[in-house]
């Protein structure tokens, strides 16, 4: 049996993962869903990188989990390359969910297309605190492409604005050491509906995972956001994933 | 519940839709397959493209259809892509399934592999009518890869020659201004096993996907030709793909 | 019914096809798995990829076997590809099932990422009868990913050092002229989780597939493994695959 955490995506919390949650715990395992700082409402948002991945840090260690299938989904990958380079002794495997792995120096805006970017820039210099907010068009149609309306819409009500650091550049050396050496293991674990990054020269997959070296793929069916649409079946992929 | 307007490729005619319709009707939606101008047998082959276009127009127009949903397969999102420019305001979404999304100014023939051009273009020209048939292995291989041989060759006696439009140039404008505007959405269908253009640099998606700008996506297993071989389950999905 | 010859793929022996052999028979079909010259436990390694072909041959002519759909995995594909050359009257169709398909005058290491190439020519210098075994956190994580632990480590004992025939520059002109001219026909297997071959620039389908011209593609869930993990699955798209 295993031990999960589960790290969400940029808009999301750490909520968003108790159904995932409940069925990793039908199965025998312990899952744990932390919400990253900066993230969720009603909170400060003046959050920066380092703060966040710490957030996730402290959470491990203050509950002194070890053995751990690190998972990051997203927004998600960028804290997970972090936290392993702190505390790589107490994680396990790393699963990557449709995530970002990013090359050594490089921000999140580096590996989105053009307009991407440019609406991301656009938004934050309009909020009044530094955050973006997903659009919901964007969201119904290439987030949770396989929900139907009313899945679309009560999940836009979860969602909460996101401080912007996707131009933060990121040191990743420690992390590229910890995974080549094979000390921990990588999977990725790709939703191949998965167009919140537009498939082909952009995708997600192969373009992120490849990073990883040796790695591990699991794929099921579905959007970016099988986390409201089927997180039974992401549940079991994410097993399938992070076991051994 | 919606109303669906289906469109054909080349080689078929609106008939192919019925097992398709009789599933939409059965989860309670409107469906009409119309035959394009210059399709199926027995009929007038000397129909230019847009010509072919104003039989859908006029279909839809004379029974008043609005808050359609569009679906156009293979050649007929050639078809629907003009059509949307001349009645925008009664449809609701397109849904290019396996489909061409032309740039503005491209004909069809600049979207296929060079050799798929130089044997059309040479069997319009050794053709009485200026029209292309499908070759038998070509069909039973690359379009209903999915099914047994008794399929194909029952489906293949369906087929009729293909009145020769494919280098006729479209201006595409319109289309681009009404789907980027976003009054009418896109979707794309797309199925798996489909090669009827093969896959990776002149496949069907994400090349064509792409020039929607944004889209939602929508898979399922099955070939070319899943018209045939899986029409229910086509139908679930172009519903999936057309909701809302 | 037809009748299957399955060719496996490097560090395997026939006995692998038993599971599938045991469904495509339970179908009514008749199926063989040989093994290849020079593969296997305690057997002469010392053998070129042109004898490790007569031996399929010549298990082909010594049962007078004709009409037969011949099935490479893998390795394999450089197996079947020179078989036809010589047999073409007894073969009806060719399916390569993640399987390399060469162009004229390539070896198969012209195909493999140069690290793969580095690490396999490494291990053949190291070895004392020039073979490569293969590493289990690679058989682990990129060939059989879709299984849990147990089914990798059992697996893997059956497993022998492969003679290295990688760089052997093979004449395919042949081969080509065979396919080309229509006489037999080609199938492509992909397992959509295959990442022996790492998807993208170097993946196994659209890339190997693509040469063959004309071909039906079949495809199914799964690692490069699933005569492993999934082998009734395996059967059953084979069949797909080879049929007519």
């Amino acid at each position: 049996m295993y031990t999960f955490v589960l790290v969400h995506g940029s808009w999301h919390d750490g909520s968003a993962w108790a159904p995932v949650i409940q069925r990793l715990e039908s199965k025998g395992h312990r899952a744990f869903g932390p919400t990253v700082a900066g993230h969720g409402k009603g909170v400060n948002k003046a959050v920066n990188h380092a703060e966040s991945v710490r957030s996730i840090v402290d959470f491990i260690v203050g509950r002194d989990l070890t053995g751990i299938v690190l998972v990051g989904h997203s927004y998600g990958g960028s804290i997970i390359s972090k936290v392993v380079e702190q505390i790589p002794e107490r994680i396990k495997r790393l699963v990557f969910w449709n995530a970002f792995v990013l090359n050594d120096g490089e921000c999140m805006n580096d590996n989105v297309p053009p307009h991407f970017r440019a609406l991301f820039d656009q938004m934050a210099e309009d909020s009044s605190d530094n955050t973006v907010m997903m659009p919901f068009p964007i969201w119904r149609e290439a987030f949770i492409n396989d929900g139907d309306l009313d899945l679309a819409k009560s999940t836009y009500d979860l969602l909460s604005p996101e401080p912007y650091q996707f131009n933060e550049q990121l040191d990743l050396k420690r992390f590229y050491e910890i995974i080549h050496s094979g000390k921990v293991c990588c999977s990725f674990l790709n939703c191949t509906e998965d167009i919140a990054l537009p498939h082909g020269e952009w995708g997600w997959h192969p373009r992120m995972s490849s990073r990883l070296g040796l790695f591990r793929l699991v794929q099921m069916p579905g959007s970016h956001e099988t986390i409201f649409s089927n997180p039974a079946g992401l549940a079991d992929k994410i097993i399938e994933a992070g076991r051994d």
